[in-house]
């Protein structure tokens, strides 16, 4: 089926930002939903758009035209996925807000279907430069939604005025994705709880102030 | 040159483990040493049984017949790099001692060669299972050879009785390896000592003890 829109004012750098609820939407919906398929099931290396363009049931001229290649999906995607993501808790305790944060990440990356995404998306972005920028650009939209909570904690006398909430969240972070993409261990909510008491007890030292 | 050596008491599983100073042991060096370079150069999907025979002076058969396939070559490329790490440091202080090993980490990591041999079996391990359990042995090796640097500090009291070493060990690799794998960001020395001050806050509250 090979039914092509004509949308000059989509921007290839950034599909699908007009009409949101339009046809324009639905096709990127269609094609990003292919795509984390694919991704969940043969990886980057096997990601083909052709079948993207197939599965999505969508023309492979649009495909070709919005995304451009293989890393033009993937980065596209990790741009959806920080957008949809859930929001960052607010609890009123520091401790319960990165507790939330480290069992976001690690039901994340446990979970078989998008922890294949990420081992995908991370295997990507060794390889391929446009994947390493849009595996940042999407850590730094995370971030950027997580910080307030822990500035909000600071603010509260939870962790020493100074500390830097994106490295304290980062902290958070590190042993969990280290035992994901490194040594592959499992991810157990002990992880993510030790991770969280480590993160916190170095907070409290001063090592993220002035960072 | 397809000079075949024939000597059944070298079992596949462990390569080159019969006569260290032999033609074995030579044969062994030049092709983990044409792994290294390929995986450097090219990385895992590259890596080609025939290319590394050339590129080692070493005939195909016996390349194929010790090491079976290209993770076979990894598997033992990894062991091998385990068995020549440099040593753990022993300066009298769990800090010093500490600092030494996030800086091996960090020097190895940001070396371009050694770096990018990382880069690789890391990908490697993420889409074969024989790279990951090698990788995974990688680790516990060097976590095996730094374990009593830790319990050494533990018992001189700078850290709290019960303390897991490679708990704490793990906890100063994380944060070096988090950036160098997931968010590719620069590693400097202010990453490893940080990571470092990070760890100790850590175990000085408790958090590795018990664990």
């Amino acid at each position: 089926m090979e039914q092509e829109t004509h949308l000059n004012e989509s921007r290839p750098a950034t599909p699908g930002t007009t009409r949101p609820g339009g046809r324009t939407a639905k096709v990127r919906r269609a094609v990003l939903d292919a795509t984390l398929d694919a991704l969940a099931g043969t990886g980057f290396h096997a990601l083909n758009m052709d079948r993207i363009a197939t599965g999505a049931g969508v023309g492979k001229t649009t495909v070709y035209r919005r995304w451009g290649s293989p890393a033009g999906l993937v980065a596209d995607l990790l741009r959806d996925m920080a957008e949809q993501s859930l929001p960052a808790s607010d609890t009123g305790s520091l401790a319960d807000d990165l507790r939330a944060n480290a069992e976001l990440v690690r039901t994340t990356l446990a979970d078989p279907r998008m922890g294949a995404v990420f081992r995908a998306v991370i295997a990507a972005a060794a390889c391929d430069e446009e994947c390493a920028r849009a595996l940042a650009g999407f850590y730094r939209t995370r971030l950027a939604a997580w910080a307030p909570a822990v500035a909000r904690g600071v603010a509260r006398g939870e962790a020493p005025a100074g500390t830097d909430p994106v490295e304290l969240l980062r902290a958070v972070s590190a042993p969990l994705y280290y035992r994901f993409a490194v040594t592959r261990e499992e991810l157990g909510a002990d992880v993510a709880e030790r991770a969280v008491a480590a993160a916190l007890a170095a907070a409290r030292d001063g090592v993220f102030a002035g960072a």
